[in-house]
Formats: C-alpha cells, structure tokens, sequence
C-alpha cells in the first residue's frame, strides 16, 4: 500500500490559483483538477508544482469476455468483444475518434478476450496493442467462481505492469477504458458484494437491453452475489473479484493501485471503470488520490460508484458506450486545467485591480 | 427574419449517425450536437452533409461598461472592463488559456468600455482589436434609458457586421463570451423584462457579492424593469434593450440573427450571452436554430434563460467568470462530435455484427 499523498504543498498551490486574475473559485471544479494535479506532481520532486505538465497523455482500454454473457444478459454476444477490439486497431470506433480528438495515443489491452487475435501487428494501430490474457473469457458468475484466485493476483500484477510499461514510455497522465460484451454484469455483482447496496440498487440496462432482459440479469447477478457472500466476508475483496469480477476488471485495478505508486493521475471512465477504481481503493486506499472522475453515465450503478468514491465527475452527456469515450471526451478539460494554472496572469502581473 | 431550417436532410443525417459502430444513441448529447451541425451545414449546399467542417473556430468576446456600475452592484468597479480587456490583449485571462487549449481564435469587440484603448495595436494579440464603441459605458438603467433606440438599432448593425468579418475571414464556427462589470444586473433586468419572471427570481450574485449588495442589486433592478413596463409591452423588445440593456448585449443579438442568416452556429457561453441569445429568438425566432449551449453557470437567473430557450448545455462546471470560459472549454466536445459523424466506421464497413 502507497502512503496518502503529502500536503505539504497544498497552500502554494492554492495560493498560486487564488492570485490568477478571476475572483476566487470561479472556474468551479477546474479549480479542483489543477489542484489535484499540482498537488500530484509536487510529490516526487518535493516542492510546490509551479507548472503542470501532461506528457503522452495515454489511454488504456482493456478489454475481456465473459461466461456470463451465454445467458443473454448483453444487446450483443461475446463476439463483438473482439470485432470491436479489432474495430479500436483499425482506427474505426468511437474511442479511436475521441483520442484523435484529444491528441491522446491509444493502447488496448487483451486482458482475455474470448480468442486471441490473429494477427494484431496487421492493423494500423496493431503497436498499441498488449497481450495480457488471463483465458479465454471468464467462467460464468452466475454460476461459479469467475476466475481463480491465482488469475486476480496475476490479473493485478499484469495491470501494473502495463503502466509501468506506459510510464517507462515517457506517459504522466492516463485514462483507463475498457470493453466487454456483458461487463456491465459483472461490475454490478462486484458494486453489491463489496457495498451494501442491492442488486436491483445498482444493476442497469448496459448499452440497452429490454425490461425482460434487465429482469434475467438481475436474478442471475443476484445468484453470483449470493454465492460470494455465503462463502467470505464483503471485506474478502480479492475473492469478491475471483467470484464475480472480470479480466479486464481485475487488471484496471492493479492498474489503478499502480498509478498511484508512480505518482500518475488517472482519468476514470464510466460504470466499470469507477466500479474496478472502488475495488482499487478497498486494496489500497491512497490509490483514491491519483483518480480523477471524467463522467456520470447513464448506469443506474454508476451513481452508486461514484457516490461510493466521493466522486464529482466533470461531463454528463447521457453516454452510455464505455470504451473510454467518457475519459478521452473530458481529457479536454484537464488540458484546460493545466493551461490555466501555468499561464494565466496573476491580478499582479496584469496589472488589475483586486 | 430568416426562415425556419430546411428539415429535408435530417432523415439521412439521423441514418448517418445511427449506424456508427455504437448503440443508437449510446454517445448521448454528443450525437445532438453532431445532428444540429451537420443539418446546418447542408443548408447553403442543399444536400445532407455527409461530413462536417470546422473551419477557424473563432472566439468574439463583446465588452461595454454598465452606468448602474457607479451603484456598487459589483464587486469591482468599472475600471477592471477595460484592465481585462488589456488582459485579454495581453493573452493572460482565462479565455486566452481556453482559446489556447482549444486552438480557438480570440477577438474582443470594444461596444463601448468607459474609455477606448490607447493603443490596442501594441498589444500581442491586438490584431483581434475590433473598435464598435456605442458610446462609454450605458447610462444608469435603474434610473434612466441605458441607451437610445438609435444606439440599439446601431448596435445590432455593428453585431452583425463583426459576424460577416468573421465568416469573410474563413470562421465557420463562431462562441461569443462578454467582459462588463455589473452586466449580470443588465441582463437580469432584461430576462425579467422579457419574461414573466421577477426580478427577485432572476437574481443573482455574480462574480461574488455580499448579501448586503444583493438586495440593493435587485432594487435598482427592479427600479429599472417597473419603469420599462409602465412605458412599454414586454413585446417591445427593442424597447426593453434601451432601458435596460448593455452596450456588449445588444451588439450580441445583432450577431446571434445575423450567425443565422449566415449559417454559422455559435456556441453560447454562460447567463449574459444567454440573455442575449433569447433576446435575439425574441426579434428573430429563426436565430435559435444556429445556437448551442457550452455550459450551466451559477448564476440563478442563467437557469431560467436557459429555460426560456429550451437549451441543454454540454457541461455544469460550477464556473462563473464569463469571458466565453464555458464555450472554450465546451468546443472540444463540439470538435469531439464532427470526429465521430466523419470518421467512425459504420457496422458494416467494420465488420461488427448489429
């Protein structure tokens, strides 16, 4: 576990916002991203951030199958994972357009896809791509173990591996996506086990199932949930992932853990996302201080995660996509953060009345 | 006035949008806004826009000096106008950040601070100076007409002449922002005008005043709306922009009816842009049909104008500076949607099955 972040620095930061030349607070949660980001940065170095810098700001998309999707739980089956992961090399997909958007670099993760891809290095975009499968789709949670415990300790070495792998790339600013068919079940079952909240509290249509769909998913998500918390404690964190969580689940933790330890932010996405940052902050709870939250999705959970994570995310635009879309949409806004905070003229330096 | 959109190209926009590799309608607001530029964009050329193009997004910030300053209705005197306007020349505000971070072109409209620049050529960004003074600063409205219904009439001519400049330089995307100590009364007094709300309802603190100065704000305003409504119909528009408008305001609803006539959509920054906006729907009903909403200030009365328009803003930031700090910080969303409608692949192109 990271120690909390120190906050030694925290005055000068503040100081340096409050004399831009704006009355006080008035770039609203702005104000709050340049913080977070100051105070981040101070750490390594040992003083006051005087600049922000975003250097290769990257997102990572892990992708991975699930069992429970043979149950139809998902719009779509577990083929489109991959259609779609090869739709992300190809340059085609929605996340593609938002990192070029943004000036991000895309990587995509195959934390266990149901079939590797053939051949990756093909597609345009085949370098951004990181084999770190754990199988071939998760056991189905409805009905057993979803994984071992053996593949979530290697689940959350494989996630810190790849920031490391980013950060030794020259990257200080991530985003984590991800991509699924039917993850939204597993992240639902995991949000219930490790918070007191229901099933029916937390589980949502996913990208757009029917009334009879939600109704299947919920009694089968209530089943996995039931069979964790007849076997182990809420607190068993690690089990409540080998139970119910999903590859690319588990690896965003680890992953999230990691950032932390290299001092890296992290811009999470929606639903999955915030529920794999939860999971990460109930391992180690100073991973909560390099997170910051890009938006509230149309998921009934989400608000539930976020809520969970004291989160106030920055967009809510009624998406409901996943992939990153959410994160590469809001990096925008950061970008808009740090440029305020290294250039903006003080009420000195302008020469305006206070 | 100008004519209503021609709807017959949305069917084949609509059909554009929804076979993109994502659920229909999982991109939310975003799918909005790439439906409003892309029917607009067929208009001058009478065939669906199968892309969309942004060609020099361009800033207009619209400053002017308000006579009911001299009341302590602000928390800064009217001196600070023309400073931030130096400001702006200077590149050191937070819009220049913005515009920066966005790569948007800034340009600051002088409608009538208390005194002209000096030397605006002598600052680094003052090629994007532009001169339209309608006098220096309006008239006490709690006490009299802010300006004649000559200097209305002119400004709405001087709005639509810096809208033509733009659009002549090659700006096909326009966001207008404001700089005017004590504009929130001005507006606020016109919202109440112009709708039936009260004084008390529109209200709000602005860039941060005590409760003491609140209450005096919304007598001097309410001074100014009773007098208004005991001369004039609340139809009377124009009318209402003589006693109780702002130099920047009115030169705003000349530029918002004139962004129409030229199809060019403009990104509407926070309360006294709006207010602006909806007096222009007023007098041309057709000019809402170009505008777009960048964001939800804190300002009570921004709701309500908001309201009026019917508009759902991208982002709630909790800002409330002004400037046009929303709509730079909302143009990245917009940039984000004309990337998805031109470049995302469709299922069929990537293989993905429906």
């Amino acid at each position: 576990m990271s120690p909390l972040l120190d906050t030694q620095f925290n005055a000068r930061i503040q100081h340096i916002i409050d004399t831009k030349t704006k009355p006080v607070g008035s770039l609203g949660q702005l104000e709050q991203v340049a913080f977070q980001l100051a105070v981040i940065q101070s750490q390594a170095k040992q003083s006051a951030a005087e600049t922000i810098t975003l250097t290769k700001p990257t997102m990572l998309v892990f992708a991975g199958d699930h069992g429970i999707a043979s149950e139809g739980v998902s719009i779509a089956p577990s083929e489109v994972t991959q259609q779609m992961v090869m739709n992300f090399l190809a340059g085609g997909a929605a996340i593609n357009c938002f990192c070029r958007a943004g000036d991000i670099e895309l990587h995509v993760v195959d934390a266990g896809i149901l079939a590797p891809l053939a051949a990756p290095e093909s597609f345009p975009l085949g370098h951004g791509y990181h084999d770190q499968r754990l199988g071939s789709g998760t056991e189905n949670l409805a009905k057993q173990a979803a994984m071992t415990i053996n593949d979530v300790e290697k689940g959350l070495t494989f996630g810190a591996d790849i920031v490391e792998h980013s950060v030794k790339g020259g990257s200080n600013f991530l985003m984590f996506g991800e991509m699924g068919i039917a993850n939204t079940s597993s992240a639902t079952a995991l949000l219930s086990a490790v918070t007191e909240h229901s099933v029916t509290d937390c589980v949502g249509v996913g990208t757009g199932i029917t009334k009879e769909q939600l109704y299947k998913k919920t009694q089968l998500i209530e089943q996995g949930v039931e069979r964790f918390l007849s076997q182990y404690d809420r607190a068993e964190t690690k089990y409540a992932l080998a139970e119910l969580g999903g590859f690319e689940i588990v690896q965003m933790v680890g992953a999230f853990i990691a950032a932390r330890k290299h001092n890296v932010p992290v811009l999470v996405d929606g639903f999955i996302v915030s529920v794999a940052a939860l999971v990460a902050t109930l391992i180690d709870p100073s991973s909560r201080e390099t997170m910051m939250f890009a938006h509230h999705s149309k998921e009934a959970g989400h608000t539930r995660a976020l809520d969970a994570l004291q989160a106030n995310p920055l967009i809510d635009l009624e998406l409901r996509l996943g992939e990153g879309t959410g994160a590469a949409l809001a990096f925008p806004l950061v970008k808009a953060a740090a440029e305020f905070y290294n250039n903006m003229a003080s009420f000195e330096s302008a020469g305006v009345t206070v």
